[in-house]
């Protein structure tokens, strides 16, 4: 089969065309991939830099981990799945015996395995999935759509730890894919306003498209903007910090509202100096974070807002490429891009 | 001064055309009406029936909770409001000092007063409020419209006390004025789709308008619903009962799905029979009720949803008449209406 | 093997001293019985009332679902369980498949199948169990502690659906075995006070020893204790009713303050007549049941309060029996008793 | 009247024999005081250091915020208090208007004054309070038990940040006045255990006395205490950071467990360098800070559990001064002391 395989423990990747496919055991099966889309962490991994290599992937791997596909084959095991069923892949997989996952945090499971990091993963013809990170698509739903069903799940579980955007007002740092989704969950979970801050108009422009007010946090006065707009309140009323820009922890912390609530998604490579005393003692700011989704009520929303046409994931893939074209999808990354899509074939 | 007086122990009101002007103490303001609403319980305080005596009102007064105008005079102790502020009337007037207003709960104070019922109504050019249950309004905002936060109010608490609609299948009974509020809040605040039983066909419009699959409740098969189209779920994952009709607390028991939450917002004039072990245990519902708003967080998310336009309250208004309308405003209730405004003059 | 099996439709129960031993399949153990315990739905099933019959058990089977003991044979597929593993069942068998599997609520699962009821139970010298449902007991842990924890876990889940007991007044009606088990909860967690209705002068003086005011509930004026002690608050914080006696659900929705939350236990074997405007809507009582045990977050609290000698669930066992005294067991249940423990052997 | 009254921008108060009584205005009460006590805020005050001036204190002004006594004159428009009335003092003294006073956080007042700090405060034989932060101590409270209310109250918040402590393993960092109420406050709320860093041996000695196990920070290995003890959750399940001693959040970051809940009550005097991405996003820690206490949730939850019985503030109190004696109480927290007790006598 077709795949990209990490060889090396140094930039780049390699197009394999004859590799072997996977094999699988008891509790697997064997899916052939319909679509995949690319993640920030797929260039960290491509460029093999620090945050890559905290993950500790033993080389050589198949790297993808957001990707849907028709099951083929099922082991011995599998009761809940058939040959022909449509599945979209939870990249986190879990062990189902640790005590996160016997108290309901099977997302953050002590024994986690990563798809596509820690484990082969999908920018291949095949991929071998536990039956337990499986979660069964509608027949019409397209396998591009499915494949962002991991990253757009991350925003979901973002939202989900602020808990309630009924009439909130919200702040943003960074519009990239998981940005842009949150943007559009905000909207349709109750915000009454969205700003966010992006260097890049291209996204800013789709930022916009999604109901947003998208500035570029190089030119916009944050300050004055709380003052001018957000000022009875004391200052936005949720943030999400997604971009992990220098600077932007300390000024979303100054820009949301006393007893607001911060979700940290992006994951800086370098520690953050945070004002205790101030931000998190006396504003009494929550401070939170994401890892992966809640299996599967993370999922579950996620389809329902997509069958409910509520959540436009079509409109955040600006480009799809084929397998052999890969290394074009990670430089369009940094570009004017949202989400990428590589198809196997 | 005008004003819609309730004078005797049996159908019917008066209006009067030379009403003596209300006094205010120290901690009041003195409000001219700028707009009113004719609420349910206007209804059965018009007719005197069982409902309308439980709450005990005191023979004569002046009629109507549902208000907003412009503060005209302010008692010596007021700080917070001045002459010329706009305000919409929290019809709860609660004492401030019992244990419910202590821990935060001032809406169902032990010694509530109710605006219209137990106190001196706004049917009339003038109504004296305690400064305590004035809420501000903006500038642009019309009258019509803040009338309504009231009544609207009540929808958005029982929204938040359903506590989370994100992705949620609803099913609400009853699309009268507080039903047609809770489908536009069920939408702007993450619900999947939104079921709605009413026998009235000109609501049953309204609430398709807004999103609804409105059904007649004397024709829809709610079992064949929950099993075309909920039965992944086990039935609708949010209900609201908001008619009080006959049977429907047994029917919305059995349309949601286990682990659901049920928020009764009617107040039916009769015990209901429930069966505790299936529905209460067993299918482990959460039963809540509604009673007011939450002061202020309530209005604050109303007022948020409102401003940025995610709200149409506008649409919900079906007639406009004056104070001298007032008894053909009751009638309409029953008719092919929504929220009947009742202007002073 | 010895067994308690349930033959006929009607009232009483086999004692079999050759009864075949349990089979297992791929997912599960064989588990030697160390210890069970008898619950008040064994008393139904041994008479076979409605309530029996309600869960529809298919004749004969062996009853009993509340046991640990050890496990001396595993399933081919089985990973998370040795031979040798000391374990307590789960009595609630889950699909882990369906819905309400699948956000996290294994314990209302929609193919649920109880121990010892809709399946061969646990009175007697084997089990056969799914490994899903063990629960890993610590090595000191005697078994008849362990054979406990299924009931007590009832209690720590009433608790759980309660929220937060910090420094509530709490009602209890029923102070049979999860009633006292609730007792001892309500103190270890956070209740200032605690007042038990319990008609049993036995039980009463056991409720007393865990701290709790124990009442007659023919003798014992409500109202009065109201108005007496918990004036203040309006009535008591919280609720918890056990034991399902006609009038209790309106006793305790009267005696409880505004606001309060409201856990249904008992199952009545009748429809319940509520005034749901009164208590539901205007009083904002919250109104929850409780099903089974959360899987495993119930278990780890209460595996935790244990260890931590916080709960002492040796002082609810009054009488230890044979197998061969099972029907002596089933009569002490309606005297003075808590909870009775039954030995294989 | 007798006062300590801080008068230079510099180290030192002066204690004042003939310091002229307060005025109250019409909202307020002139309270008589029985008992203080000195909080760390104090020392610092007298230190005039970074922190103290970051209050922006206005020179001269009487200290003291911890404080009860009776009421003995009442402004004209206070209709909730009555001469002879017994109070403590909530020290956060909040407007009543802003928006976190609308929407319930009234202790996080956008308009806050801090009894003792930027308003004149109790070390004295009279205080001026408004009456809004007066709350009634029953008759048989002593006055120097009612002063712990405030800093015990900050402990209580504390623990209402936290959530649930039902079952949990609790680490604590630093056992000052607040750790010590902490402490018990855990094991009266439900936790399991509790593991106290401390580094002075007789405050190590009341920790233990309350059921901690006390360790002196700069001998324990935490890392081997979480392996030995608490290696199955992955770490203890709360944490409470009150020391603020350097190092000690990233300490307590990497001692609790995945999805584990924080709290910060200490306030370092400098920024603290976090691994956002690791505990934050990966650990997905919830970091949350308190600020002073819940009005009146807070107080209420406290006095009920002090009135059963269930916090025994009277063992906190290890020193009783005159109010002659304040510079040894400063010089007393620094050394074998838990609460100074102050006599304006």
């Amino acid at each position: 089969m077709r795949a990209i395989v990490k060889t090396k423990p140094s930039a780049g990747v390699e197009f394999v065309e004859h590799y072997p496919e996977p094999e699988i055991d008891v509790d697997q099966v064997l899916v052939e991939v319909g679509a995949t889309s690319i993640c920030g962490t797929d260039a960290h991994l491509y460029a093999w830099d620090a945050s890559a290599q905290a993950f500790d992937p033993q080389l050589p791997f198949v790297m993808g981990h957001e990707c849907a596909g028709t099951v083929v084959r099922i082991g011995a095991n599998v009761r809940s799945l058939a040959v022909g069923d449509r599945v979209a892949a939870e990249s986190h997989i879990f062990c189902g015996a640790c005590y996160m996952c016997r108290i309901g945090n099977a997302h953050n499971c002590y024994n986690l395995k990563l798809l596509g990091v820690t484990r082969p993963g999908a920018f291949a013809n095949y991929v071998a999935l536990p039956a337990s990170v499986c979660f069964p698509l509608p027949p019409t739903l397209p396998f591009d759509i499915g494949a962002l069903f991991e990253p757009s799940g991350n925003a979901v579980h973002a939202v989900q730890r602020a808990g309630n955007l009924d009439g909130c007002s919200v702040l943003i740092t960074g519009a990239g894919p998981i940005g842009l989704v949150l943007i559009q969950l905000a909207f349709a979970m109750g915000a009454s306003s969205v700003v966010a801050l992006e260097p890049n108009p291209f996204r800013r422009g789709l930022a916009a498209k999604y109901g947003a007010r998208a500035l570029d946090p190089a030119k916009a006065d944050l300050d004055a903007i709380v003052r001018a707009d957000y000022a009875r309140h004391g200052g936005f009323d949720v943030g999400f910090e997604v971009s992990a820009a220098p600077g932007t922890h300390e000024q979303i912390l100054r820009a949301v509202r006393r007893e607001a609530i911060v979700v940290c998604i992006g994951l800086p490579n370098r520690a953050i100096s945070l004002d205790i005393s101030e931000f998190i003692a006396k504003k009494m700011i929550v401070l939170k974070g994401v890892f992966g989704r809640r299996i599967w009520e993370t999922w579950e929303i996620l389809l329902a807002l997509v069958e409910a046409k509520r959540l436009d994931l079509a409109g955040m893939i600006t480009h799809h490429l084929s397998i052999r074209e890969f290394e074009h999808g990670i430089a369009l990354l940094k570009s004017d891009s949202a989400k990428v899509i590589i198809s196997p074939n």
